[in-house]
């Protein structure tokens, strides 16, 4: 089984606002998903995080999202399947563009913040996707998150001819159904390095991991989500991937 | 020599304000400028402009503006030519991506409004968006005015090696540089039918336009911008097809 | 008994976009919704519709709503109430100063779209809405549904020191709790002139309704929302206005 | 003669995105210019602005600009007179209520970035900011540049009936008409505490200022314009403060 592909937020800067470090993180993770525009970034910032990352030898993702800035896609909306389909085709189309023009591509696709919620909890709007990527180039997986019971969203990516990505967190408890705990529930967010790591680790070898309620919790990962907002979230992203190098070498 | 291709305006509703007579033109044009979400337009409506047009046959290029809905992309913003280059790329990869999922191809580029008009001034903001095309896809023409001296536009173009379409106005009177008289002087836009068709026509065959200063213009062009914003002026381009259609035959 | 006011959404057109016959229905309504920028119209445009609202001596309310030009408002967004709380400050803010310089005032406050539903469903959200007006002027009252039991938003609106108006519809048909019949089930909006001035008549005096399921309602409405989208609701307003008159004066 | 007042802009921030050091430089300052969500900010931090200079006895006022987030309001549009001053209106507006909601008032009017260097250069949209002032509040004083020769922004002023501040820079360098040298020239901005300090103070005295290019400049100033991006400008405008302090007392 290949290590997890580490996965990292990327160009969530706006105008002449900046979030999150990019340059710094760049080195460490294997894959950007980068945000279009809808919830942050604009096409110059696009650009040259789409630059960076081919710079890395970093695999682009398009990270597409509700159209609201000022909420940064965290909001939900209610928007139809319909519109979602045609919000999904326009924003990874733009990214894609833009990383032809620097001599890349869009590999995947990652939906962003509450559009990513809404779609585990929303079958339909999951099958909006599903067929915005479709009908995008069907070669491009689509990244959702690891459970339990994943075979709901297989049969339905399968339905739509497209494939998935499952998607794990080294710093984030789990309940016995393999989601996430929510973050306003005591537990729910590792900051210990090392605990941060050690699940990292398990991820990667398909170990079990303890849920918030004592449970075993096996989850089939293909990539790890990780953070480059701050100097610690970099140096936890830098510890995995040196635990994940010493693990492949050993 | 060809007769000039009808190119008009589309797709410029957004959300839920309607604009234009897009599937009353539809029918009697060649080229489809659909609006990007800049100036006008959504992802939702583009699709549908896309789909209306690929029904009809019709041509799809994009047409790309300054981000600015309020102003319907007709104020001129001082953007800088990198801000362009991408903001380019970001719009017609947009459109592209949902005409691919319509079964169609974006097949040319139009600047819209202020941008239109800057380019024409502002020979970086030309190179700019010269740069984004071939960027993009080398093959797409990019539309431009069709003036009385198109050396300058030309040797730019070899350049930057992408291809040109001139593009003249059947309603519009000029002046000795093939330039359009602006609207806010008397006899700047012609509303007679007839006087319409009649230098369409001319425009067809290669014949001298009179100026208003009453000189003699002969315009290449490539293409003729018509429009559907209400009935007067879409039964001016059932006119202008038929007077096209008329000419072919005899 | 007064008669109910007669209040109309108006000013929602958006930059160059067209919407609504606001100079036809003018003359027949007591009450402007003003759109405040955020669903739709701009400040030129509340402007206008300002300055005319105040030549016919129509009252001014403020229409605030979600950040959603593209939606129209008309998609719920989770939006916090201390965001809710805020946007309403920003929007009604914007409109009096607005009407300030045409010589009016804002007298009221309508939330639009899926604001005004949201409120409807969500206690703190009403909560939230009613902070606002009071920190604006505790003097402006807020328009919120007439139901079969309002009590609880009667409580709430002492509680918060504010006052309400109740609104109801002609044109739509009432269930037995006095909510609205969704669009989507037939039957739930009227469209004969005749059946909506009976309703309106039947509202201002204070007499039952029948329900959609057969129920008798009475509702205590200070004001009747009614339409001018088009030729034919800015007829209905006029018929409804003509029955007032004939009941004022028999 | 009075010290000069220190202003600074405040309240940049947009949704997620953090910019200025807003709490550490609100203890040095007199008047905060409040982004009104056009060019920066939203609701609820301008609220959290509004309140935060209220805490510290801080004079607010209102900080306009042309609609582009995106451009951080630094672009120039074209907008018409009536449309700037129809947005002038919403945007003070928008901030007065909520200075309102948290005890305060807008006591005066600065203009932002593209929106001040265009209305320096064109005395229509000067006027159509000078008439929303007007409209809102002829109380309020506008602040616009102190220059060499003030006299035709003095009789404009006067004739729509508005009061001015005059502004100067202790950072930047000046020509002999009283402009700022461009910041793409060097020398145009002075980083040098000391010679920052000197520049405050001389302006402060109404001692001459040597130009760049060698002349003697006097600027009768009423307020500075500070600035709080980062620590080393907060400890600039410290040093101002302690400087005119030791003034005060001498």
């Amino acid at each position: 089984m290949p290590v997890p592909l580490l996965n990292c937020d990327m160009g969530e800067s706006f105008g002449n606002w900046k979030m999150g470090l990019d340059e710094e993180v760049m080195a460490w993770i294997d894959c950007a998903n980068i945000a279009c525009g809808f919830h942050a970034s604009d096409p110059g910032i696009m650009r040259h995080t789409a630059a960076l990352a081919l710079r890395h030898g970093v695999e682009i993702g398009a990270h597409p999202a509700y159209p609201d800035l000022q909420g940064f896609g965290r909001r939900s909306m209610t928007c139809t399947p319909a519109e979602v389909e045609a919000m999904l085709l326009y924003q990874v189309g733009a990214l894609e563009a833009i990383c032809r023009a620097e001599g890349g591509r869009v590999s995947y696709v990652k939906p962003h913040g509450a559009l990513y919620q809404d779609m585990t909890r929303d079958p339909e709007l999951l099958r909006a996707i599903m067929r915005a990527i479709h009908a995008l180039d069907a070669r491009l997986p689509l990244l959702v998150m690891a459970t339990a019971d994943t075979g709901a969203v297989r049969a339905m990516a399968e339905e739509e001819g497209i494939s998935l990505r499952f998607e794990s967190f080294a710093d984030r408890a789990y309940d016995a159904e393999g989601l996430l705990v929510s973050r306003r529930l005591p537990g729910a967010v590792h900051h210990d390095r090392e605990v941060i790591v050690d699940q990292a680790l398990r991820l990667a070898r398909g170990e079990a991991l303890e849920t918030i309620d004592g449970h075993s919790l096996v989850l089939a990962s293909d990539t790890l989500c990780v953070h480059g907002d701050n100097a610690e979230s970099v140096a936890a992203v830098r510890a995995i991937r040196e635990a994940f190098n010493a693990m492949a070498t050993s």
